[in-house]
């Protein structure tokens, strides 16, 4: 049954593909029309999914997160917009090789072709990702949290009727089982699903990583670093900290530790007490640290968690060398800052720092799809292979090769 | 033990990706004076193993790939040394982004770190691989197979006693063990290797893909297709097809299928056929195609075997419609050839045929790192994400953003 529905998205991608820009542009601003129209019908579905988040007891945190309201709608609506304006990379010529032979290879941006998307609660991911794929002239494959299912069928419903007279509307599809069984099934169909993009908690990443069959990428989680290195700007450093930890501690580009020189600790580490006090902020100590500040004492396992919350980890280290070292150890690979006066230590801990983002004297929140001017954002890649950090519209495309002969033959 | 051993070559990365392009090419000249220097010790190990082979009653053709002799160890030395005047892309800056805050974003190709090769029976992928990473300044995890562990111990020790003065050893790193329960452990290590690329056979790739909790490439399955339109130049259809199956067919880019269109097969199926016989290439073909030739008949299943040998399956289609659907649903996405004198026929077919590499009018034996000008080759990969098709050097890199500020924080 799936594996059938599968067949059709699958074919509808192709369809989609051979479209010009400008018809996906259509598409993106027929979308966005819809949405506007049938606000009352989306908002409706979305009262009834929280009128059973509420009943079945979920915590507040999550009720806001699927709460759909004129506001939010607005915004998917504009973002649906913005995608109009943006490069398109669908055909984009990338490389040409002329070989003595007389072959002439060009290596050509394509779209994966179809892309799962796992997500939970925020249903706005369901036009976020169908906006994306149909810039880039991708299908999608949409599986949401069953707490979210009565808001992502009639958002998706909207979005399949905007199109329909362009294109096979299977291109944006959504999995309306919310059973696991299925979930299961859908990361291991390999011939129908080009590319799995998980989206959501730890919980979900490492259920995804430890089971599809089918490539992913890994995104989301950060637990990151900021470094006070013996020759920062104290200040400097107290104001990043303030923005990196307090400004939106939920984000996955707040930090979650920091750590200071011993030569500075007694300077910097009552001024950051002082500061992270009046702000509110829950401070965990290593024991040298409990030296300088009366914090509670962090435990080995503080090192290793994204609390996502106004709480902050904080280790005094020798130098840069035991900084880098607990960094690449504890680190998910996000994004990590150092600051410091000293060119050339910053250059070292940005060679070795393993990250995705490595800040000298900035914040770790600027990692960010729009604050790197993407334009748009499908998530952070915390993996190695094939995007990492901010990935926009080129990050979820792929490319081959088309190569132009005469006969030629390999002797 | 292991993760004890991989956590040392981790380390030894780091060290050899902060050593300058000079330091990695010395490397390679040393490795590739060690080997000239000590082939009788490589080649005594490889006697032992061809020994046992013998004993185990492995096929000839097994023994023939495990084989060393003088002239293959030259070739290992030459390819090592050829290494030396590619270009170097650690640290290249890919692009710099200037942000109306004043944040500076360089986006610069970084190594992987560790990546791990799962390998049979050719000992020469130890030093190939070896080569490839140094140059990259990637370390490598190497697991050959057990028939194979005498020459590969060998090559390594060569290896990495030519290196030592230079940089850790441990960026040259061989799995000794040949159980494979070490290889179910090696393929789940996240924290110590960032990539791994399984070559070898359909089963090996299989397990691996099963398996792997780490990112991977895949490689190699090769199912392609000859697509002989109705415009097509006949001679030159008849002459790639020869290339393209018959001079080589143990490759992953020689072709397995070929596709007549039905309004030329009475002229081109006898063609084919009085070559192919005159080759001794056995054909099999669809019912159809037994109305014009006497062939044996193909089953559903030859038309998704990778034979690797002098057999090919041969399939009449009504038209380029079906020829792409044919070959979408039955090809590994490696490469695929069109001959037509019809441009618009061309485009449709390379547009919509989701492979690596599809060809217009030339052979598929092309798809390779030396025919594509890459200078040095780790592999086909068959996937999409990161790498297609043939993969050079620089699809053995990964990349990093380097964020340099002024003490910017996010509004």
């Amino acid at each position: 049954m799936l594996e059938k529905d599968l067949l059709n998205v699958k074919k509808a991608q192709k369809e989609l593909e051979l479209l010009s820009n400008e018809k996906r542009n259509e598409m993106l601003k027929s979308i966005a029309d819809a949405l506007e129209n049938n606000k009352d019908i989306i908002l409706k579905a979305n009262e009834l999914d929280i009128k059973n988040a509420k009943e079945s007891g979920l915590s507040s945190a999550m009720i806001e997160r699927l709460t759909l309201n004129d506001s939010r709608i607005e915004g998917l609506i504009e973002s649906t917009k913005s995608l109009i304006s943006l490069h398109n990379y669908v055909g984009e010529l990338i490389e040409r090789i002329e070989r003595p032979n007389g072959l002439v290879i060009d290596k050509v941006m394509v779209p994966f072709g179809v892309i799962a998307i796992i997500f939970e609660s925020r249903p706005n991911v369901s036009v976020d990702i169908a906006g994306l794929c149909i810039k880039t002239a991708n299908a999608c494959v949409l599986k949401g949290g069953k707490e979210a299912i009565n808001t992502n069928k009639a958002l998706v419903q909207v979005m399949r009727n905007a199109i329909k007279n362009i294109v096979n509307p299977d291109v944006i599809y959504l999995v309306e089982s919310t059973d696991r069984a299925v979930t299961n099934e859908l990361i291991t169909l390999k011939n129908y699903i080009d590319l799995l993009i998980p989206r959501g908690s730890k919980g979900l990443i490492n259920y995804v990583v430890s089971n599809a069959k089918i490539p992913y990428i890994e995104t989301g989680a950060g637990n990151c670093h900021l470094y006070v290195e013996k020759d920062a700007d104290l200040d400097m450093a107290l104001n990043i900290a303030v923005n990196a930890k307090y400004q939106r501690p939920s984000v996955c580009n707040a930090i979650e530790n920091i750590l200071v020189d011993e030569d500075i600790a007694s300077k910097f580490l009552p001024m950051l007490y002082e500061k992270f006090s009046e702000l509110k902020i829950e401070m965990r100590g290593c024991e040298k640290t409990l030296k300088y500040i009366n914090v509670l004492k962090a435990t080995d396992e503080d090192f290793y968690e994204e609390y996502n919350d106004y709480i902050v980890a904080i280790k005094v280290v020798k130098d840069i060398d035991e900084a880098i070292n607990h960094i690449n150890n504890h680190s998910t690979k996000h994004s990590e800052a150092i600051i410091t006066k000293d060119n050339e230590k910053a250059s070292k801990f940005m060679a070795l720092i393993d990250s995705a983002c490595v800040y000298h004297n900035a914040s770790t929140r600027f990692t960010d799809g729009g604050c790197f001017g993407f334009g748009a954002e499908i998530g952070i890649s915390t993996q190695k292979l094939h995007a990492r950090g901010p990935m926009g519209l080129k990050e979820i495309m792929s490319y081959k090769y088309k190569i132009y002969g005469n006969g030629e033959v390999r002797k």
